[in-house]
């Protein structure tokens, strides 16, 4: 697959600006582990992304920045609410449970966002000790199904979840392109709507692989360099992910990037839903289009583009946009779908 | 520390032919988590290196490779037998017991090395469901005093292990620098001396953060894929952590750079020895020195070079070899040494 | 609340014979932990009912049981799939998952039964390194709203389970309730229509405390010992609670019990059918009745007697018997909800 | 072995008053999971001897108190400290690290007593995020080798742990013999010396199976009810677990029993002393006697006896006295012994 695809975000390759950032990083020897200039700098950059009380930490992976926000806001007697198709519940092979010892309690949502009516359902039995207790609302911003959470809507679940004693996780592997959505800062989406620990994804936004997670609330953190070194996430050489995360933050590299994706995404559904028989299924609010095809189409089209069926039952199809997508990429797309059909 | 010191290997950058590899990876799309040509390339060259049947998965970083090591290897029941001075049990966090629920059976060992006679002692209640059950004894090749395994004394290792039904694990964050002190290949050190599954450190021998857990009885990997995902290592660009090995392992660049760092720390024994006052404390093997100084002379000498105190009691400190010390660097070191002693 | 109540049965007390074997097995010392006569004995009983090939081991609680046999069937990876209100997935405070490491795939259904087509629907992603694996199929015989599988449900979920390599556990906390519904043995309700792992109920029935866990598939229990002292479930008086089990079975005590429990609840059926705004929501196959009654009559009848409100919404209460319901305890319970309807 | 011997404390059998304490909670119906009063007067009983502001909480078994004990204390990243022959290290088949997920940093000791100046030596690296960080120290009163503890030892370990922050657990499974042996309440050996939690031990002093968890340090106790039936040992019929409670603290019934078998231990031990070739290997100061005895009269008297050998390599055996030893059981060994010497 070296042609650009509609597999995944994360099928695209490093933005040139992070490579070169890396390569620049390779300067001499530095103290491992974070103790470093860049690792200093990249917290900086994220604190004036996300504010000044912010506490960020990089780690290599986007289940793990998930899985660890988990380990640091829960209880061993504390469950997650979430939504059904959550990343968290369906593609993490099971590690809440396992890594995190949490339980997951999801929720039927319509276009993969929480409301306030479907949480408050799921904080019951408080104080029942047969009963796992809720501890956290994980909400994906931008969402599985490429859907967006207003602020509004996120203010409402952030008040829910603390007028509860809990807390407010936000998955934002597509942070990104939810603030390109919104047109609205990270500050604005995160801290700002009362989100208390954030996963901030980056290797789906043209890092070669680093995401944050931030406290927002700022307690959480304390004690977080134990758990991040236990489970499995302190990087030896923290630099080159600190020296990635400077160049998606300088000069708004990463809300470029995602602007792009997103305009993309937003090309490929005006297109494709002139054509006979695809429907749309989501609101195509960031970086991903899914739709209906007529079930003939798909196995030319994917012979000619790598993408995936999402629901095989439904012959619905996902088409993820990049960094990289280009204009010609979304037509060439268009119109072999547009001969298959 | 722009400067290079003596902290720890991995405090070195990466060598420009692995950051090369990188750059040259990063061309246009692949499917991720490992789907791609690279990772395919990197498993061909691992399996050239340690054997045709030899299992290999790529991790991020060590402490994975080996916690990853011990989930796969040991039901609930089973506790790993190790040195107490290794890795597993003193530096990672108390990850082995809370990630992978394993008690560690550690033994007071001469030169971090473990013996046939001191494993038999450990391998005592079988049967007794009392007594947690020894499943795996891990040793370190080189270990974290710097010193080597012979062939024989892992043989040895191994039919004890082996004899009692228990899979021998070999933490090889520095195997590169074992296998150049015993000038032989990595299959001669692992596979044809019988060790099961081995953690093959990279970040330490010039790359940018990545390891490989290889699986030498095939059957220990059954279903690892599942277990590298849910521990929160499974790479989604994984192309750029394969380019790495591919780098590595290509001409032999893995025994160049250890070979390297092993003559330097060669050198720097034999230069403090010398000194007045300086005691080496372990055979010098692989790329470590570690040596006893008057107390005097250690601050004024940190001042000048990072280096950690091992031992703070005993006034034993570690100078660590990379792929990029260089003859000045330790002309340097021993000057200085001299100068303050 | 001397008086009985319909709340639950372990609300009962103790069957005098079980009582008078606790006091019987009081008699001097005994080798603790199960190497004791009555062990042995209870072991025989149990394997007497579930054929001479199942292994049995005493536990303490149902909790126990059934977290035990997860721990016992799953690898890391896998999960156990049950309906969404199984015991385990409801009741027990997230046991499954902080302490099997084993998430749930619990599916709605009608009647509190699994039937192969759901079961079908959540065999998915099988290979996909992304999800978590089905491992285990957990049905309640009697479920928790009170119906039974037939012997054929039983035998289609078993084919269906073994046919795609999973492992089939019944959760029989209230296995002898079912065994009368269906006038069958124990073995036929289990090893004969292709269960692999039965936790089987005592304290449910008239013991004081105690469960056994049985494996049918023998394989399965391999280690068993160890799980079972390391999750806190190996009593070191052991006789108690076997001399408990040996009662239960002995000249099918067990069955007598259950079998009373159950008529007790089909009167009760039967009568409060006929009331005025009384609609039972379930069959009532075992010991318990499901209703809903007018919202205004469930206070009044609380003041009462003790018994559960099931679910707040839909004024839906839950009246359980147990082996020491009398027939004036339904006729007091029926003329008091005359009385308030 | 309906014979009394000396294998365990656990092999002798329940006291007449407890097993009628029952007898006589087996009283109709009772709500279950501790809301009945026999459990509201145990925990009042417990309350008594431990202080108005200590939470007991009753569980099954020892094992359980001991590592629920270090679920509720310890954050994910943080070890205890105990002694190596601490039954927690070395009895526990590991449930400390696969349940609790907690590390043991076990310290060689004299007589199985942990001192400041040991544990000073292990509270080290504090704040290193590679080293897991000591939260617990666990000591065992009485220990695993029949040693008590002084006040003043208990003391100062209190105030070394609290000035570190650590907490101070007391595996209590024969407190009492340590009350008697210091002739002091259970007061004075736990709150007033700075015991932050206690398990507190019934099933080795007479009950039929029944341990509590009681925390002096209030706040520990915090969300602890969940912990519990998470963890497997929340007892459905509560009550019979209460009674015993009541019947061992009720006219200090477990002071009279714990100061026999403490006497029947001193008794044997200055007898056993006199005959040649016995070397008593501890002080004598609970309910237990390690002694060596020449290997030719271990097999001999084991056929007569039960008791165990407790280190093979050094011919040292253990003979636990009881609730129920006589005076004519040491009398008989005693005899034996001299025989067989």
């Amino acid at each position: 697959m070296a042609q650009r695809g509609f597999a995944s975000d994360n099928a695209a390759g490093v933005h040139p600006a992070v490579l070169e950032a890396i390569a620049k990083a390779n300067d001499g020897h530095a103290f491992g582990y974070g103790r470093d200039d860049w690792t200093r700098r990249a917290e900086e950059a994220l604190q004036e992304q996300f504010g000044s009380g912010a506490r960020p930490f990089l780690v290599w992976g986007g289940t793990a920045a998930n899985v660890l926000s988990l380990r640091a806001a829960c209880r061993p007697w504390q469950a997650a609410i979430c939504a059904d198709c959550a990343h968290l519940n369906v593609d993490e092979a099971g590690a809440p449970e396992a890594i995190a010892g949490v339980k997951l309690l999801d929720l039927v949502t319509e276009h993969g966002k929480l409301t306030p009516a479907l949480v408050e359902g799921a904080i019951v039995r408080v104080g029942d000790e047969h009963a796992v207790q809720p501890g956290v609302v994980s909400i994906s911003q931008a969402t599985e199904l490429g859907t967006v959470y207003s602020r509004e809507e996120a203010v409402a679940l952030a008040e829910l979840a603390h007028a509860n004693g809990l807390v407010l996780h936000m998955d934002g592997a597509r942070l990104s392109n939810a603030a390109v959505a919104l047109d609205c800062s990270l500050l604005d989406l995160t801290a700002d709507v009362g989100v208390d620990v954030v996963s901030f994804g980056g290797t789906k936004n043209g890092l070669l692989g680093a995401e944050a997670i931030v406290f927002l609330k700022p307690e959480l953190a304390d004690g977080f360099q134990y758990l991040r070194k236990q489970s499995l996430q302190l990087a030896s050489k923290m630099r080159f992910l600190a020296a990635q995360f400077e160049a998606l933050l300088r000069d708004d590299l990463w809300r470029a990037l995602a602007s792009h994706a997103n305009a993309m995404a937003a090309r490929l559904a005006t297109a494709v839903s002139e054509l006979p028989g695809v429907t749309v299924t989501h609101p195509v609010q960031a970086n991903a289009v899914f739709a209906i095809l007529p079930r003939h189409a798909i196995g030319p089209l994917r012979e000619q583009f790598p993408f995936y069926v999402w629901d095989e039952a439904r012959d619905e199809v996902r088409w993820m946009c990049s960094w990289d997508t280009t204009e010609e990429d979304i037509e060439r797309l268009v119109s072999a779908a547009s001969a298959v059909l």
